[in-house]
């Protein structure tokens, strides 16, 4: 008889999982996503800075496992699961299971405040960027326009809460766009005038990295005009600006880059959380009581063989994916199941242009060299050979003319554009 | 005393109007447009057929004109026109001017049906482009996950509303789509299930070119599986499909192509419009009784010397603003103003991969070699070095591997789709 797999999400985890399944004997799997396509989340901050394309960072999930006779993509949302009877129900139908791999990754947390969110969109979805990307270029357009020095002033201040690496890839890039691409085309605005605020409510931004490279990344990004406020706790976000502690910033656009909650799914499983709502994981990565259920990636509080907490990262999610397939490999073929060994590949940011910071267990390394190393493990990791192709030529004309090619300031909806145009 | 020049839109009239004031003595261009990019509308359907990104086809208008000192571009919505006052009004602020170029293009028009627009979206911007993207492939993946045959064959058929090089080129695309690219990815539809069907109320398709040239591309179209079905005039669109005269067709996916009108401005400007709702202009391009006042490209109902009406074609647009250009220039150095002069550049559409049709006066070529003329022709006259090298690659690509670059299925609006995450 053969094993039915099921794989909801096609993230790191979620691909990763179906590749070590694939075209294996006796299997068939199911992989399940709300989105036809793959996404390079660590490249989505170029999206949202108008260096890339959307279609650069994503692949659709088909096309990636399309060698793979065994597999069958579905696009749907799962609804919930009934871990009891083996079954996960979705809007394109029920699918019973014998194996579970959940992969369905995080969204933004803004710790109670969910009003925030349309005032500072986080960065997790394609929609999301383009929608950044739409705000901070109008505020440049609403700026040549305006003739009140006070408001001209709030639509070039932009606030980014959070100081993990999105945070600062964000904050660095907008201090690059408005030093740099835009100063040429806006013959109204200086650079000076604009200002960018970092906001961390924390003693250091980066945390997740060694001090001394948190103190460089500080310099670097104070050197992109932009300001780096530690122990700093945004108290609340309005249309108008942004409150730190009791002071408060007039500024038209607000990000926000400063927490992740895994998805919406974990309350329906029934089975016990951490603190941070992801589901607590045997060493094996399989659910207590639930010994052919796996959570991967940011889903799940998988921890270290010392028994640290690992971060949300990409090459986490990788490692977990290929180590869930191997364990419902081994159990099939009557071997026995390993723990998950995350092998450390490291961390870094990028901040601007030409500077990075690069983290791998005790070795560091900062500036030029740290960003040569960024590019190309980001290159060298896209999916899909074209892709990785295509984003060097970008990033190569990007670098020699200073110009981003995607400077598009696209409709929310092309209904309420139409409409507008009809009046 | 300096003259002010007020150009409205972006596009090729405009654009080309404005180069050929840049730099001028004595002269102040204020240059208006609705969107911060100007748009390569002949490649719009590439982007609606997943070939291209969006970026690939748009460059913005401040960096085509940076070079300009005298060029001041603002993104706004003008509002109203009073040419008494020689004022124009807008929501970033109302200008004076002394001479008034008109270049603001054309919209979709359902002729009395616009109830249609949201059942079969047109192609005309960016986002419509998308949305149309978003549906054909949305179709696909829907039928990938639907058991019932009848509901699985309405959602694998196409119709395409308008034969004229759009409705062509669209038809041709979903064609090949469905044969080629997607055949591959979807494990559970076959090519043949797929049906397009391509409406055209006239004897033949193509009407503006050759009779033999609308043989030939009906039957390459036929080779793609496309039926092209002439004479046939819709009578009513609905969610469930179109009707052609008294038969219906069962369609999830419709599309428009088979009809344009000018700008609602020009009903607010208080002058003679022709029956198709365009400005009817003297053979300089101004407006009767307006010297200074002059209106370009799809929005004038502009004449061949021999007294034909210019088609809706890109070249005649580029030579329009070019030629209003230089009427400004000489008024401003007393020399005579020119009669406008259409130098026919021909007219092409492409159909499929490796076939096009092509036209200049009384040459005529199809197939591989028109496809070519085709691809060097948009590709040389795309603005901008980067982005032609980029479609080239782009391009280039797609011919070797079948694939399409940028199948993203993306949300209509970020906020509906956070709704329904957080449900």
């Amino acid at each position: 008889m053969r094993t039915k797999v099921v794989i909801v999400g096609g993230g790191f985890a979620g691909l990763n999982a179906a590749k070590t399944l694939g075209n294996k004997k006796d299997i068939d799997v199911l992989l399940i996503d709300r989105r036809n396509y793959h996404l390079f989340q660590p490249l989505l901050y170029q999206v949202a800075m108008a260096g890339l394309s959307p279609a650069e960072i994503a692949a659709p999930i088909r096309t990636l496992l399309s060698k793979f006779k065994n597999i069958r993509v579905l696009l749907g949302n799962v609804e919930n699961i009934d871990l009891k009877d083996r079954k996960v129900f979705s809007d394109v139908g029920c699918f019973e299971y014998d194996y579970l791999l959940l992969g369905c990754g995080a969204k933004h947390s803004y710790f109670g405040n969910e009003v925030w969110e349309p005032l500072a969109p986080g960065l997790k979805t394609i929609e999301q960027a383009t929608e950044i990307r739409r705000r901070v270029l109008m505020a440049f357009e609403r700026a040549e326009s305006e003739a009140d020095p006070q408001k001209r002033k709030a639509l070039l201040t932009f606030v980014v809460v959070g100081g993990g690496p999105t945070g600062v890839e964000l904050a660095g890039a907008i201090g690059e766009i408005s030093r740099f691409t835009l100063s040429r085309d806006f013959k109204d605005i200086r650079s000076s005038q604009s200002r960018i605020v970092l906001i961390e409510a924390g003693n250091r931004i980066l945390a997740g990295f060694d001090e001394k490279l948190s103190k460089r990344a500080t310099r670097d990004l104070e050197k992109l005009g932009v300001q780096v406020w530690t122990n700093s706790r945004v108290s609340s976000i309005t249309k108008e600006g942004v409150c730190v502690g009791d002071e408060f910033l007039s500024a038209s656009t607000a990000l926000w880059a400063a927490g992740v909650k895994p998805s919406s799914l974990n309350q329906k499983l029934g089975v016990s959380l951490d603190s941070g709502e992801k589901v607590e994981v045997s060493s094996d990565l399989s659910v207590p009581g639930h010994r052919r259920v796996f959570v991967m990636g940011d889903q799940a509080a998988a921890k270290s063989i010392e028994g640290q907490p690992l971060p949300g990262l990409a090459p986490v999610a990788m490692q977990a994916g290929r180590h869930v397939g191997r364990c419902v490999l081994n159990d099939l073929s009557g071997k026995e199941r390993k723990d998950f060994k995350y092998v450390d590949k490291g961390q870094m940011a990028t901040i601007g242009r030409t500077k990075a910071v690069l983290q791998v267990g005790r070795f560091k390394a900062t500036g030029y060299l740290a960003w040569l190393s960024w590019l190309f493990v980001h290159v060298y990791y896209l999916i899909g050979f074209k892709n990785r192709l295509f984003v060097l030529f970008q990033w190569a004309w990007s670098y020699i003319s200073y110009s981003r090619g995607a400077r598009l300031i696209l409709h929310k909806e092309w209904r309420s554009y139409l409409n507008r145009e009809s009046k």
